[in-house]
Parts: structure tokens; C-alpha cells; sequence
């Protein structure tokens, strides 16, 4: 392919590049009148960005960027289904699965059937397993549904089934649906340990049905089944896969009416909309299902249609490139101050971390700037209790996504009165890391707390705040399938743009494969 | 206070900033001879740090800056009690809390008796919860506990209850503990959902109790007695308080036999030692509780006693200064390979992060380089498939701790199998990250694999690894309330020597008061 000039060398880049100098401090950008218009919404998403330490100069840019950088016509290649990740040489095509009305009209409606064909069988399947009409080997209803995957097998399941259990009691399922991903034994164990394996079923996530740790979980998920009385005719009973190799599931042993499908053009990381989701289903039922791509088809189609000044994702994506690559906030910080949301900082680790933690540009050149930030955090409200020191007064600059929600749904006589104080720590926290407060205000309060002047000039530069830390408030109006699709189809798509703006590949992972080659290479025991 | 030489003037830091300019790569660094003696083994805990990029020049200027720095007197300060937390005018001593010999003799017996006394009645106390003698409102003894605490009064106990659940399998407690930290009312509602009123008990831990989100869930779970047909004139019963403040839980209801003791030189994030660590105690029996201590005070003996070259504390916090303010890792990964420590990563973004996120010296002057690493990562079977991305290929240089351990006790048949596989992975990855692979290597290596030159040459870059990232292989030899004890007291030792080379105030935390005085000023209901 032919070389494109590098992002660094375009004209917008240089241009942000010596906006940083002349930039005020983000605590004088507060005073701008008219920051209450940096908000976007879609699809039941609202950021609010008068937070960043950007003025209109500064966006400008950006778009600059974005435009030259061709990325809205990157996004409709995405659309289209064209083989946009190179070096696997195919599409990726995630939104077909939500109903992308932009696919190629030639193959395009052959996608649209199977992914149609497929979603009514896991769905339909999904609520046969709520409506415990699934028997186990003794006859009686299986109960419990345990989920084997890992990755993109385990994160988007996991974040979903967690977020939307408050939304999902008032559609109880009548199975209880658990995880385990990781390869310690330990993991399944703790889990299988209250289970009974006659009313227990195992789902099996691999799009290669060759994953290892999956694999042995299966195995020793076959094991349980077997020791628990299970007679090996009707362990199938007990088993279902999502993979795109059904033949070696049913060389496995699966039953054909158990096996669910997945396509070569969903990656891992962007498969919770395919029958990757069938956890999901069974916690939510179809409708709920249908509800989470619903909510995320919508911020598709804001999206595709959006002007860039306009465009939510896009927004994102900008003002992650502007922190990352020229305010020097080489890590990004998720803070949901939402319990259901803890999940969220993993996810979406995995999203951004294997989708853009790439060195290479797309004709294979160096690239010599930063590309995906270090994802990191953890719940707002325990963070201001562990890692928040550090955002407050140490010698980093990290950019935030605070997320909130509006309403709660939890049934507690006290919740309203936790919710207000939740709500309210996001806005004093976001208020305090983006104002500070220097040292003079810090000395006079000290003193007008009644310390002596010698002690509060000793104590003042301790308990000083430099401020001019930026964030992005999100905002939920409720936490439900619709606006859950959109927020994580939202994510999807600032990380689509940030690779179109670095010029790298998000769809491959070529990272995961030398660990693998070199763990062949060990002996079966370990060498330490 | 004087001034001290500001740590980068030291020749020392000088040398190291020269050394890094000739240091070969660490893929060259590792074919020479000896390296296997870079490992460190105390308590039960063994540090290989031969991956990490460091020759025997940068070892001996790494001990010329703690020799210069004063690191092991600042040390024997602490163990004697000296007031070192200087901006609150306290000691620091949680090694009190675990037997320390060192403490000053005037009051150094005067605290340890204290702590005697205290250690003898919640251990006892957890005991009888144990054994079912602890009874609710309805006469029936409390099947479950519900520890109610935020920080440090829940990541140590929640950390060291998971960590050690495969140990307690062996002795198992008559009682189920939970934990609820998360003000969002969802998280306490989802805990209690399954729990009976009249068998369940709450441990409110808060040293000032006065903790908002804390006294706000145990206000919650009152109601929830209350509302579960509790009187409330035998609402105590299901009530333990942990606090420095008795008088305050006593004036809010808390029976005198159901209040354990603190002291306020224990900060909360080193308290797990203290009645803090009730719910441990409850999990694991008094014995084993016990033995968590022994291992803490088996790494307080080596640090205080070991010469700096074969300090393990000591060199974790040199090898970690060093890749943070000469080699450009200003963060610090934690991938544990055992299941039962997924909570350690957090555990240590508050030790870390809260203990030294600071920008300020001890005598009030401005830190003028990176202080506390952004701590992150996660568990690292499942980070393969999501962070690793961008370890193996991205744009940062990130230094690792792994973590694994020798034996797995999981009585599952393919447990060995799972064990074997999950020690291989590590050993794999933590090899191929130092190593790397050339393009050249790559190149070859897929046109041995089939392919043509000129899409060998096209792909290779993609599929190429630079190499170059250190890390510690942290061992145990089996996770046991002794090993899980020293591996967290060496951490402890670590901050505090990485707070001495630094010359900041490791034991304060002033960054997160203005988020609270913020709070204060917000209408009572949220404004946005």
C-alpha cells in the first residue's frame, strides 16, 4: 500500500502541537463563559467535555485532524464491510450484527440473513434455558449456567450480565448464570463447588474451539460432570458452544441443536453482540438482548451521520489524542461511579489496550508517537479511597472518564439518599482535580482553621492541589440494555477513530502470539 | 527542618542518569553468565529480578542511593517508633501490630501490651463467631458476616480473606463473610439479597467513624434489621464495630463486648494487622490469623537485619526507582498467576498510590521527578488476552511484577494439569517480553511457515517485538496465611524505602481532603 504522510507530519498536528504552549491552565479555561456547551448526546449517552483543557482553537484542530486524516470515510469502510484489518486480510464487521443498513449490497444481505438466522436461534435458545426447559442427566431442569471463556469470551459477558442485574430483577431468569475465565484451577473449583452437576450446564466460548485455557476448563468441567454421576450419553445435555469451528465442537461431542455460531469477521473483543452474548440472553431474556443492540445499532447510526463537531465517538477520540499526544497523559483513568459498572475499567482495558497497543503503522513503518493509552481505574468511590491521592497530588497527568448514572433503581428505603451522595462525589471529585487549589488559599485556610502562621506555611505545600487535571463526565440517563449497547458501541467506535487517526490496525493482535509460541516451547513441567 | 540535598543532586542519581546512556539492552543483558544469582529469597518469598535491565555498576550506584539516602536509619526510625509521619505528627506503626522488637522502651511495652490485648480479644472474639456463638435477634446463631468498610478497611481484608480461601478450605469457618464497601446502594442490596436478617452480623470498620460512606451503609443495613423484624433493642447483636473511636460507636448503639480497638498510628491502608483484619481472623481462625502475622514479622526481621545488596524490600524499591525515574516506566504492572490473588493489584494501587502519589518533599519543597508508579494490571492468565496487547507492542515501557506460586492445592483431578499450564505461561511471557523478536527473526520465521517473500515482508513488522520489558518473578513457595503476610509486609517496605529515596511523607494522605471539603459545599441534591 502506498505510504501516507505520518499524523505527526500533518499540518493539524503541527498545529496542536503549538497550541500547548500557548494554552491557558484548564483552571482558566473554567472561567470561559459558554463552557455548558460542550456536551454532546446520542443514543441515550451525554458527554460533558467542558472539563478538557481545550478551547475552540484547539477543536478546530482537532477536526482539522479528524478531516485530514480521512476518518469518517475510514468509518464508512468500516461499514461497508471491507477488508479494513490488513494484515488478517478481512472485514470486521461487529456492526453488522446490530443491523448496519450501509453493508455492500452483494454479500451484504447474506450477512444481514445469518446474523438474523442466528440471533433468533441463541435468543429463542436463551429463553428455553430461563424457562428451565433444558434437563440434565437425571431429568431436572438445569438451574445453573456457567460460562467458560476468556478474553473477549468472558469481559463483554461479564460487564453486561453485571451492569444490567439491577435493571434485570424485574425480568428474572429462572437460571443463574456464572463466570470463569481464568485457567487456575482455583477459578472453577470455588464456583462448581455450590453447584450440583445435574442441574448445571456449561457454555463453551471459543471462536477457534482451540483456546487452551478454555479448552481445560471444558475438560475439567467434563471431569466434574462425569465424577458428579453425569453418564458420558448424556453429558451433551450439559455442554454448548459458541465458536465459528462447529465441526470441531461436534467432533467434541456437542450437540449440533447446542452449537451456536460465530463468523471469522467478529474479533474477540467486539463479539458481546454475537452468540458470544448468550449469557447475557439468558440473564436478560431476548427482548433485553434485542434492547442492548438496539441501543448500540442507534449510536451506530449517530455515528455514520453525525457531523465531526457533532459526532460523540469522534468527540472521544479527539480528546483522547489531544491528552495522549500532546498534554502528556500517557495513561487514561475509567472512574463509573455506578456499582454495576465495575467491570466497565476491564473491559475496557481489553478494548483499547489490545485494539490500538500497536508500534506499527498500517504499511508496516514505525510509528513514532503513543498510541492506546494504559487503561487503568476502578470504582470512583472506592478510588477516592485508594488511588485518587495520586490523581490529586502526584507527579502524573492522567485523563479521567467519569461516568455516571442518573437514576437508581435499587430497592433499599436509604438508596435515594446513596445515590445523591454518589452523584455528588463525581461532581466534587471532577470539580477538585480540574480546579486544585494553590497555595496561598491553602495557607489562608489553615490558618482560618486556627493553626498558627508558622505551622500552616509548613503544612501548606502538603496540602496543595496543582488542579489541571482533565476529565470527561458520561452520562447514563439509567442504567438499561439500550443505553449499555450504546455506551460500549460508543467506546467501540472512539477506538476505531483513534486508530484511523494514528494510521494502525485495531483488528489484529499479532501481540498475543510470541508468548504462545515460546510456552510451546517449555517443558511440560515448569522450569522455575 | 533542614533541607536536605534534593535526591537528584545526589552523585548517586547522577551516575544512574549516566548509566543509562551505555547500559546494553536487556535482550543482551541476559546472555550474561550468572544472571540466575540475581534472586533475593526471604519469609518464603523469592525475588528473581534477573529480567530486569540492570549490571553490577547499576546495582552498586543503586546502594550508593540508599546508603546516600539513609534508607535503613529512616527505616529503624519507623521501627522505633519515632514520629515520622511528620505532617500529621504521628509514628507509623503497624509493625508494632506484628510484634516489633525495635520499638523505644519508655512506651515501646506500654503498646505492645496494648496490642496483645486487643490481638487476644478480636481473635477470640472471631473465634466464637466461628464456632456459631455469636446469636441474632431471633436466638439463632449468625451464619453470616458483612464487613462494611471502604479502603484500607476493605481491600487488606477482602485481599487476604479471597487469597487465603484455598488455605481455609482445611479448617473451614462455620460462617460465610461478605463484603460491601461500594456506597451505591446496588452493591450492599445485591450482597443482602440472599441473607436472612436474623443470622446475619455487620463489622463496621472506620478509624474515625465518621466515614460517610461507610456510616451511611451501616445506617442502611440497620434498616435492613430493622425492616427484617429485628427490635431495636436487639439490633447490637447484630453490630461489631472496629474503630479508634469507641465512644463513638458506643453512643451509636454498639455493645462494649462487640467494639475492637484502634490506634491512630495505624494508617488504613497498613491496618490488616490490626482489629481491621476482624473478618480475616473470622475466616481463617485465630491460629491462622496469627500465622499472617508471623510471616509480616519474618519480612520485618529480614529488612531491619539484611545488608542492603541481599535486602529483598529494599531491592524492590531500587529496581522499581530505577525504572521509574531512569528507564521511563512511570507505571508499574501486577500480574498475579493465582487465582486467589485477582484482588492484589488493587490492593497495591492504594499502597502504592496513596502512600507516595505525593509532589512534595518532606520540608515542603516541590518533587521535581515521578514519585508512586500508576499501579494497574490484573490477573495474568487473563491479561494474555486483553492488556498484554500492549505490553508486547505498544508504545509504553511498563515494568511487571509477576507473581506465581509453586503449589496449588485445588482438590480438582486436572488440577495439576491447570497448575503446570498456568506456571508455563508465565515463564513464557515473562521471556518473551524481555526478549522480544527481531524483524528479521520474524521475517524468516514466516517464510519458513509458507509464506512469500514479499508478504513476509509486508506482515513482519506487524508480527515484530521489541523487547525490553523487565520484570520481577515474584515466588511462593505455597499461598499460606504466612507467605500472603510477608508478601504483603515487603511490599509495605518497599513504599516506605521507595518514600526514603524519594524524600516525601509516605504515611499521609492530604490528596483526598479537598475532594471532600468539595463535597461539602454541594447542595444536597446532584447538579447536574
Amino acid at each position: 500500500m502506498p505510504t501516507a504522510p505520518r499524523p505527526q507530519t500533518l499540518p493539524a498536528w503541527q498545529r496542536l502541537s503549538a497550541l500547548t504552549t500557548t494554552l491557558p491552565p484548564l483552571r482558566e479555561l473554567l472561567k470561559d463563559a459558554g463552557r455548558e456547551q460542550l456536551q454532546l448526546s446520542a443514543a441515550g449517552v451525554t458527554l460533558d467535555y467542558s472539563r478538557q483543557a481545550v478551547n475552540e482553537a484547539v477543536l478546530e484542530q482537532l477536526w482539522a485532524l479528524a478531516d485530514a486524516r480521512d476518518v469518517m470515510s475510514q468509518a464508512q469502510a468500516m461499514f461497508r464491510g471491507e477488508h479494513i484489518n490488513l494484515t488478517e486480510d478481512r472485514a470486521a464487521l461487529h456492526v453488522a450484527l446490530r443491523g448496519s443498513e450501509a453493508l455492500n449490497p452483494p454479500w451484504g444481505a447474506a450477512i444481514a440473513q445469518q446474523v438474523q438466522v442466528e440471533l433468533t436461534r441463541f435468543t429463542q435458545f436463551a429463553e428455553r434455558v430461563r424457562g428451565r426447559g433444558l434437563s440434565g442427566f437425571q431429568d431436572t431442569p438445569i438451574t445453573d449456567i456457567v460460562n467458560l471463556g476468556i478474553g473477549g469470551s468472558d469481559l463483554g459477558p461479564r460487564l453486561c450480565t453485571e451492569a444490567l442485574a439491577p435493571w434485570a430483577r424485574a425480568q428474572p431468569a429462572g437460571v443463574n448464570v456464572h463466570f470463569v475465565s481464568n485457567l487456575d484451577a482455583w477459578s472453577l473449583h470455588s464456583t462448581l463447588a455450590a453447584l450440583n452437576p445435574a442441574r448445571t450446564a456449561f457454555v463453551v466460548q471459543s471462536k477457534s474451539f482451540t483456546t487452551p485455557e478454555t479448552l481445560l476448563l471444558a475438560a475439567s468441567a467434563r471431569r466434574w460432570l462425569q465424577d458428579g454421576g453425569c453418564p458420558p450419553d448424556r453429558q451433551a445435555r450439559h455442554l454448548i458452544a459458541v465458536t465459528a469451528r462447529a465441526d470441531l465442537a461436534q467432533a467434541a461431542g456437542y450437540a449440533q441443536d447446542h452449537i451456536f455460531q460465530l463468523w471469522d469477521w467478529v474479533g474477540g473483543r467486539y463479539s458481546i453482540w454475537s452468540a458470544i452474548g448468550l449469557p447475557v440472553a439468558i440473564a436478560l431474556g431476548a427482548a433485553g438482548f434485542r434492547e442492548l443492540l438496539a441501543g448500540a445499532h442507534a449510536m451506530d447510526r449517530h455515528f455514520l451521520t453525525a457531523p465531526p463537531p457533532r459526532n460523540l465517538p469522534l468527540m472521544l477520540a479527539l480528546l483522547g489524542v489531544w491528552n495522549i499526544n500532546f498534554m502528556g497523559s500517557p495513561t487514561h483513568a475509567v472512574a463509573p461511579y455506578a456499582f454495576a459498572l465495575a467491570r466497565l475499567p476491564a473491559y475496557l482495558q481489553q478494548l483499547e489496550m489490545e485494539s490500538n497497543g500497536k508500534r506499527t503503522h498500517r504499511d508496516g513503518g514505525a510509528v513514532a508517537f503513543t498510541t492506546a493509552p494504559i487503561v487503568w481505574g476502578g470504582l470512583g468511590i472506592d478510588g477516592q479511597h485508594a488511588y485518587y491521592q495520586l490523581l490529586h497530588q502526584g507527579r502524573h497527568r492522567v485523563a479521567l472518564d467519569f461516568i455516571g448514572v442518573h437514576t437508581d433503581p435499587t430497592p433499599l428505603p436509604l438508596a435515594p439518599e446513596h445515590h445523591r451522595t454518589v452523584l455528588n462525589n463525581l461532581m466534587a471529585q471532577s470539580q477538585a482535580l480540574a480546579e486544585g487549589r494553590d497555595e496561598t488559599t491553602t495557607r489562608q485556610r489553615l490558618m482560618s482553621q486556627g493553626l498558627d502562621a508558622e505551622s500552616a506555611q509548613r503544612l501548606a505545600p502538603h496540602r496543595t492541589y496543582p488542579g489541571n487535571t482533565p476529565s470527561n463526565l458520561l452520562w447514563l440517563q439509567a442504567l438499561t440494555p439500550s443505553t449499555l449497547g450504546a455506551l460500549i458501541a460508543m467506546y467501540e467506535h472512539k477506538v476505531f477513530c483513534q486508530a484511523a487517526l494514528w494510521d494502525i490496525c485495531a483488528f489484529d493482535q499479532w501481540g498475543v502470539e510470541l508468548g504462545k509460541t515460546l510456552l510451546q516451547s517449555l517443558a511440560p513441567s515448569t522450569s522455575s
